[in-house]
């Protein structure tokens, strides 16, 4: 299992201190939608040149422009990049493509996705599914659960919203490849402790 | 008919320079989707500060995060803020209250979006639709059509997605209240003549 450390309403540099205090924890380091709406594809830049041996996520939720979006992510230095399951079945394979191309990996985000459109993306091959609760599913308290495995062998399996010790048990039945954790790790006094008492739990859970 | 300029894949100074070339024929400006990701929200800043009494749409395409993306539009000076359709509700409903707050407006994207979603999305006040066929989808070579008006006497309807003079008649069936033209414009070798060619087909087809 690996860690991704997903930063989300910082600054780049606040986003840059706390992977650093949590570096030799995490695997994956995710560079949220709202820096790059917030101060562009710059954070995906800096990240990346702060952390090069890390596998940079960027999430920016691809709907349409697929091609130059994912081109902007990639030139920017990022490993994987981010699509909605809601989008065009054009988009996703544009997105496919443009990956191909430069030998980096897609992530697709499931947040919202019809039974139809999941049954498709099932079928894609090598790319990441993120089954996701998100921010405003959350605040609203509920809304979102978290669905079954991804069916192709060759997905791997990302789980994202809200992820802390308290719910540790309920993700590990999914069997998730990729854990991605926001504030449980960013927004504690210790990024790292933190970082590291859940890998500790998740191994105790086995 | 308003003429909503879309500005996209360009520099935050090449959008300006061509916003200002069509300046007099058109009445909203809208900050593309690829320039707050490749820039931030110095775009939407940079673009209302350079013209303040423009209504300026920040084609944000929020999915999640929708107080914070809605928050950081309006303080850069956007009057309308974009929100996709195929969002969860919970996102939808976010948006409107924050708006509501800056007294601002929400344009809901129809992108992709299955019937059930788009008849609640028929059913919310004051909110301006937009009936929209992607750039992925244009590029791929059809795809998407334009759909029938909106069902709430209170919304507006915008249209985007390749409009041109040779596609005016098919749009103009659909009685828009905004025409959002993207390289019709942006890319003439005169905008301001463009813009104002639009129009005049406009007018001659009532």
């Amino acid at each position: 299992m690996k860690i991704q450390l997903a930063l989300d309403r910082f600054t780049i540099q606040e986003a840059i201190e706390i992977a650093a205090k949590a570096e030799k924890a995490i695997e994956w380091i995710e560079v949220g939608t709202s820096l790059i709406k917030e101060f562009g594809v710059k954070s995906i830049y800096d990240i990346k040149n702060r952390f090069p041996d890390k596998t940079v996520v960027a999430d920016i939720k691809t709907f349409d422009n697929a091609k130059y979006e994912f081109e902007l992510c990639f030139r920017a230095g990022a490993d994987i990049a981010t699509v909605m399951g809601a989008a065009p079945p054009v988009t996703l394979r544009t997105c496919m493509d443009t990956a191909g191309q430069f030998g980096r990996q897609v992530m697709v985000d499931l947040l919202n996705t019809q039974a139809h459109q999941q049954a498709e993306i099932a079928r894609l091959e090598n790319i990441i599914v993120c089954q996701h609760i998100s921010k405003d599913q959350q605040e609203e308290g509920g809304g979102g659960t978290w669905g079954r495995r991804a069916a192709s062998r060759s997905q791997q399996l990302a789980v994202a919203g809200g992820i802390s010790l308290e719910n540790l048990a309920a993700v590990r039945a999914l069997q998730p490849d990729v854990l991605i954790v926001g504030s449980a790790i960013s927004k504690a006094s210790d990024p790292l402790l933190a970082a590291r008492k859940i890998k500790e739990t998740w191994e105790a859970l086995k």
